[in-house]
């Protein structure tokens, strides 16, 4: 419609270099690149076999203890006078404090309360969760470290080649350099493969979003002995094992765009334009009102000496733990962790329509996102949590969930949420296939999607929050059995 | 990858109705169907010429007058005794409060303040923006709205055929029901054409978001007689015209899938995924707090009679009007209004790079932004309230834009913003062709971009700001100037 004087014929000195270089918009070569790296069962330099003993080695090699302790014996850390807030002295890092939620009545669900106060950690800056790809002989392996955290009940799990908060690589607490971080700086030394913020968990981070970043580089990486070049049909492997591969690289490679987001030509039962409208009128729905309160004005929970929590026990507890290291950037330190009461429940439903695969989102509303709400899992829930309700008034699929047999189950491991930050937060994920004969008709707020749809999603800031990134890096990587 | 048993072929009462219908994900006919709307350049009911006779027609036939009055003249609206916040007695509308904004150092231009206090309006609600289709004689028509705002200069300028904000559409002012609004709440009655949040105004509004939403209708419709059937090329030879279509239109059209957008072999000088990256990169790299103020805590702006302002009268101020009107929802009000203290002056650098128009997107940090910053023209700016400073300081691109002479300004119009919220807010629209001999290389925050993706970008929410949407609207129906 537009055809302009193409300057690129002229000459002068303000040319721009990079006139000759036009491209093709999408990046056409990448998926294929992805499946290839899929289908390799075992790595170039580390069976996947040997994965699990290398990580014991590294388990061995590096001293490191986790203590609870009271609030009391927090080193750094305080309550602030005025709010009651956790604060560390350098005003860097993270504070917990309050907020106060309410959700308007029409579109609110049973299960939830139409208000409610919690905890929550606040920690406005954008992290770096990246991890280094290289081809090698045709493979694209990606570095992958052995990392403790604290929070982690197995210690040390597969991490991506780079985990840091601003805090990190500006160097607040003084510690060692982050390693392989240049790749993840501007200028890059490499090429973007994926580039997204993302959320952390709405349920208990404030507005939280990192930056997941994997790019490729041709440079002759020799690895430091805590890192390991794997290919993806290795990580998909070992997403099978329960704790061994933790969420920061779960989601990473849920923003790779995988084989199946190629889909100009792809069929799904809904378009894609039906699929972002819905999402649209979600948002718009909600009624929803997030305010910022003092930890100390957080109605229903209480403090003791060693927790922040509730009386009923429900939900989670803020704690404080001492950390002792030796292969962190820092020697020891101590933190406060959120530890949840239960052990989640993480499902996605699928079921194939035409041929098509299907996967049931929900669109669910947690205190701390950004924009209202982003596409969960079918179910995401801590049972305990919801026990006291009537059946008919407990999260819907929760009970298809449960029941389903070994038969209809595609996918299932238990992971741990964010160790920097959460103490054993597990859920079981799993991948169940939907029984159409016992399934309800999803309600408004639920949608069937293909992979390929997560994908197109996953390529943009805040559409799938952090559990449904998880499941869809299983997806990808070829972790959920297929029949 | 995944290869799951069908389930579409087994029967049982749970089966999904909609089995049957898989479809192809991406919209194929639609980008073509609105080329075709953009080809035809009058409608099948009213000729482009008699648009303004309409129009002039329309304001004689209805009464509307607005004054300037002091806030004390305002009626259901107050100032909060505890933080001077003007208030509606409802609680709903909207409400003028403070923001105090601090942007860290290394990511600030120099022409942007480090910190800043300002008054803002909170509007904690998502309002529907919405056009309804319709083809007539095989071409889609848009069902425009001859209507009144209290800000513009004109008064009446052409409209979405919905643009209620939530307390509207339920009943908060117990005026008259909004006409057709009933083909955008759900279930719909239509096939969506486009649906997004789009952000308004960052630099006035707090976090505020509006639903962009054109449904397309097989009804028999016959308009009321304040609503016209339109073209996009209609639409587009109007936007040629200075305050003529109001900024809920231009919004709206930006939204809808130009034949541009189709680009899944285009080219461009990056790639879709590059393009995405340095969005994620600008986004993190910006370290901005914005701390809700009562407007009594603003530091900087004094409150008279009449107005809240600064002593050096720069950026806005707050006033108060009051509106008698003959064809709105209620037949007279009063409410704030908030008045630029100059004319805008918003531009697009354009450059053909291989036979492929760019545009020159600037990512924009603005106060009221729900994600820090969204993708601006390349020139947004008053340019006397930068006229303090060394020329070299000031933002950049703005002297080739005022410079350019008739054979590079491929588009100019002066348009009005949001006639409900803002008096008299103006800007100058430029698209101006950029000369390689005097056009610097640009900055890290600026990036080339093409007409395509701005339309990919436009189908999610918060990627362009009000002012981007502007002009991609003024592109997407021929109001920019071939060559």
């Amino acid at each position: 419609m537009i055809r302009w004087t193409d300057t690129t014929r002229t000459t002068g000195p303000g040319q721009n270099p990079v006139t000759a270089a036009l491209r093709r918009r999408a990046e056409d070569g990448l998926p294929r690149r992805l499946a290839r790296s899929v289908a390799e069962p075992d790595g170039a330099h580390l069976r996947t076999d040997e994965v699990t003993d290398w990580l014991a080695e590294r388990l061995r090699a590096n001293r490191f203890r986790v203590d609870r302790i009271p609030f009391a014996g927090l080193d750094g850390w305080s309550s602030a006078p005025d709010s009651g807030n956790l604060v560390h002295r350098s005003g860097r890092f993270f504070s917990v404090e309050g907020v106060g939620v309410t959700i308007a009545g029409e579109s609110r669900p049973k299960w939830q309360e139409p208000a409610w106060h919690q905890p929550i950690i606040h920690q406005p800056e954008v992290g770096i969760l990246g991890i280094l790809a290289k081809e090698i002989d045709g493979v694209l392996h990606f570095l992958m470290q052995a990392k403790m955290e604290p929070g982690n009940r197995n210690v040390l799990q597969l991490s991506p080649t780079v985990q840091a908060t601003r805090s990190n690589y500006t160097k607040v607490h003084q510690g060692a350099g982050v390693r392989y971080l240049e790749y993840f700086l501007g200028p890059r030394r490499g090429r973007v493969l994926a580039d997204t913020l993302q959320s952390e968990h709405g349920s208990w981070f404030l507005r939280k979003a990192n930056r997941n970043v994997v790019v490729e580089t041709d440079d002759d990486v020799v690895p430091h002995e805590d890192f390991r070049w794997l290919t993806l049909g290795q990580i998909g492997r070992l997403l099978r094992h329960d704790n061994l591969v933790n969420m920061d690289s779960r989601t990473v490679l849920a923003t790779l765009p995988a084989s199946s987001t190629d889909g100009s030509r792809a069929r799904a039962l809904h378009t894609d334009l039906e699929m972002l409208s819905w999402i649209t009128a979600q948002r718009a729905r909600h009624e929803v009102r997030v305010e910022r309160l003092p930890l100390a004005g957080v109605e229903g929970w209480h403090r003791t000496p060693t927790a922040v929590e509730r009386a009923d026990g429900r939900y989670f507890r803020v704690v404080a733990v001492a950390v002792q290291a030796g292969n962190r950037e820092v020697t020891g330190w101590t933190q406060p962790l959120i530890e949840p009461a239960g052990r989640g429940v993480t499902a996605f439903l699928t079921r194939c329509f035409g041929g098509v695969p299907h996967f049931l989102v929900h669109a669910r509303v947690e205190a701390g996102l950004l924009d209202v709400l982003e596409l969960a899992p079918t179910v995401q829930y801590t049972p305990e949590n919801y026990a006291r309700l009537d059946p008919a008034d407990r999260p819907p699929f929760l009970d298809q969930v449960l029941a389903a047999g070994p038969r209809r189950t595609r996918y299932e491991a238990v992971h741990s949420e964010e160790g920097g930050r959460f103490l054993n937060a597990e859920s079981r994920y799993l991948v169940v296939e939907a029984d159409p004969g016992t399934t309800p008709e999803p309600p408004e707020d639920y949608l069937w999607v293909t992979p390929g749809q997560l994908g197109t999603l996953a390529r943009h800031a805040r559409y799938l929050n952090v559990q449904a990134r998880t499941l869809l890096a299983c997806i990808n990587t070829g972790a959920v059995e297929t029949s």
